[in-house]
């Protein structure tokens, strides 16, 4: 797949917060901005760390996939992200040879991009996210 | 902490043969190389996304750390890594806040780097690797 490059770390937390006091205040990354991703039910950190987004993932309420997740596993890194020009066609690519996805189609995300999710049963345990966007959409500045 | 950089990703895997069927043969990226980290207990598969690296961990043998992790958790994201200029100073930044390192000092990891990892525990359940070394070792080309 020509022109993949890794995006993200998704990592679910309770709290921003507590979080950030780690991630700001130990290891001084710095905060981009927060966001609140209403599909995904989430409210998102931003940090930069060279070409690479921590993305802290708190849960608006109690329905969202990811405190969901933080139920069901506790805390911790609930995903990776890749940019992709087509994430269908890595998607269609994945189906033929038995990595499925979540869900059919593509949903928004983050930044105003278009988003897939591998299903982490296929792909080792590990949440695999396809991100596509506008050639302008979530690039870092 | 200035100059720290994403370097990795880290995912705990039975049979690297398998991963990279879904990490080369459906996201199409590129094995840079192999390379058995005997301190560690794993044999890692490095993968080139941008500046970022995904590390497949395939266990060495049953007492490996990442072979308790799989047996323990199942395969799945091990740990993140960052580059760092002085681990050791970045570890004693986090003890002052209550963010504890898995043992005390530095090991040698992947590619002659030193590392240390801070305890999940205390880090929300993400086992963060902060690896520092000469200028050269470890640099992507």
């Amino acid at each position: 797949m020509d022109g993949i490059t890794f995006d993200h770390v998704g990592i679910a937390v309770e709290s921003l917060e507590k979080a950030l006091a780690f991630y700001q205040g130990v290891l001084g990354l710095k905060l981009e901005e927060t966001e609140v991703v209403a599909g995904q039910g989430v409210k998102v950190a931003k940090l930069h760390t060279g070409k690479t987004t921590i993305e802290l993932l708190e849960p608006l309420g109690p329905d969202s996939p990811v405190a969901k997740f933080i139920e069901k596993r506790g805390e911790g890194i609930h995903h990776i992200c890749f940019e992709v020009p087509d994430a269908l066609a890595v998607v269609a690519k994945g189906k033929e040879k038995g990595f499925d996805p979540v869900s059919e189609g593509l949903k928004p995300g983050a930044s105003g991009r278009q988003v897939a999710f591998l299903n982490p049963k296929s792909t080792f345990k590990v949440m695999i996210e396809l991100s596509q966007g506008p050639a302008d959409a979530g690039k870092k500045k």
